[in-house]
């Protein structure tokens, strides 16, 4: 009978580690959620009947979750099943939870009804569905991982007196530069009532009400406002994709010069479309991110479109950051022409 | 920045194909269901421009599809990306096709929701959907593919006049029973109002409404029926962790007896808890089918326990086949005691 003793062929193995991988990815959103990750993390292990009773959780169901993480090495468990602690793979599953997130959380549904996303008669119309609240915090927790420190860096020789982030989401990045920039006021603009929303109890949390200001505006279509005319500094981090095609993207980056104008600088952070990659090369994220944009029909330029767009954008390049993870992502620093 | 020239860690590739196997399960899913995963079986190749002609589906998903397949060598894609062949992985990938769409597609929205289903106060009332057409198209892929080749074995030595099949779903094992036996008649019982409407449909298009019959009836809590009396053969296949806990599977296998007091044979056939694998060894299924199981609250027994309950259930082992795919099953061929 098919026992731990007898070893599987090595395609077969392949085979049950990619089916593995599935429930593993989910399994280390749902320990994300529920704290489980972070106490690994700090504990560098954790006692399951412990961590249940503080957390509220099933022990049943905790213990699933970390044999899931175990088929991945991400954590091992002692031999009683008791406890578990963090394995070779923690590290990098740790860094990277906030892209599991993202696809487990924010895009499990359409992974789960991928098969019915693939024939044109059922691409018409609302049909995908995405997790807005989990793709938010997905997406929150990758900029500051792998996004902010890079912009930091950037903008250490930047002065500005009043910065706006276009697409502004929970306002997490205005509030972390307002703490780095002590002296600058703050414009967040979001086409989404709900990173408005967010967006108000997180300066009010962060005591800043009286330093960062929320419009509800549409960055694809902006004209000037009065509050814009004192913006000396731009940012955008992982939505310049969304100004695409090309002639949108043109237009799009055209009329920030006007909206704007004092602007002096843009700083303009995102992921691109792979090119040179095949097969099990794929490393994190690239092939969720580009899956789910084509099944959602989105166009993710190239970092060579991107190059192209630049030239013909009304802006040119001062200084730019290359980030390894995610891989094929930018942070541009641009000034006016 | 990070190109396919510049590679991964190992620690970090194997992170990423963590990812990418959630993405790759997704994608087996949908190309067995439009059709892909087949004609790559059939042909060994698939041009995309052709194949999406023909199935009327969106080339970029398809070829998206397939790039998510090639990141787990199921399929290679050319240079031009107008075609792809089968892989290295391809033959265990499609053999075991089942699997996947069961985890993805039948249980997609529990993994999606996973974060959610593991605190107490989250699991309380009907807190897992999962999708019961996905599942019963996974299972009986399963059936077919794994355990009815051992069954029709087990099968040469048995006379029989009348079989009756406990949760018989789509009537698929009944139908493949009466071709494989033409003498016999054959009893369908399912609780489910969806099986015995799908059972109606497929033993229509076989031809054989005057030789199988259907009963809408708890496998669980059955009671002597005139019809149960000519009953010589019972089948039950996937079902019999449903008859746990402990005290429920000897009582329930006991009843047997008495409601099928003619039965000369018991065939049952079932996947059990694995023991003894740890971590990365986890085979196909295994993981998928504890960590569903777990979150659902059912008991899942082992090989050891099936046996220890089969000694007080009125029944003796005949014969037996033990299983290698799935790990941890087993065939039954169970005489009264």
């Amino acid at each position: 009978m098919g026992t731990a003793e007898q070893r599987l062929s090595e395609e077969a193995q392949y085979c049950a580690d990619t089916f593995n991988g599935a429930i593993a990815s989910a399994a280390i959103s749902a320990a994300w959620e529920i704290g489980l990750l972070d106490e690994l993390e700090r504990a560098g292990r954790v006692g399951i009947a412990e961590f249940s009773a503080t957390a509220g959780a099933d022990p049943g169901v905790v213990r699933a979750l970390l044999v899931a993480l175990s088929s991945r090495r991400i954590v091992t468990l002692g031999p009683e099943r008791t406890e578990a602690a963090t394995g070779a793979g923690f590290a990098d599953a740790y860094r990277t939870k906030g892209f599991f997130y993202w696809l487990t959380r924010g895009c499990g549904e359409l992974l789960t009804t991928l098969p019915a996303k693939v024939l044109e008669h059922d691409r018409e119309g609302d049909f995908v569905r995405r997790d807005s609240r989990a793709i938010s915090v997905a997406c929150r927790n990758i900029a500051r991982t792998f996004f902010d420190p890079p912009l930091r860096k950037l903008l250490e020789t930047v002065e500005c007196t009043t910065v706006a982030d276009l697409g502004c989401g929970s306002s997490d990045r205005l509030i972390m530069l307002a703490d780095l920039m002590p002296e600058t006021r703050g414009i967040g603009i979001d086409v989404a009532a709900g990173a408005i929303t967010v967006s108000k109890e997180a300066i009010a949390a962060a005591g800043m009400e009286d330093r960062i200001a929320l419009v509800q505006d549409d960055v694809l279509n902006l004209s000037p406002r009065d509050e814009y005319a004192d913006v000396d500094l731009l940012t955008c981090f992982l939505m310049g994709h969304d100004f695409w095609p090309r002639d949108n993207a043109v237009t799009t980056l055209r009329r920030l010069r006007e909206t704007f104008p004092n602007a002096k600088n843009l700083v303009i952070g995102d992921t691109c479309r792979s090119t040179g990659v095949h097969g099990p090369e794929h490393g994190m994220f690239t092939l969720g991110f580009e899956t789910v944009h084509t099944v959602m029909d989105q166009y993710i330029p190239t970092l060579d479109e991107w190059s192209s767009v630049l030239e013909e954008s009304g802006w040119r390049i001062a200084d730019r950051r290359m980030i390894d993870l995610p891989a094929f992502s930018f942070i541009y620093r641009l000034t006016p022409a």
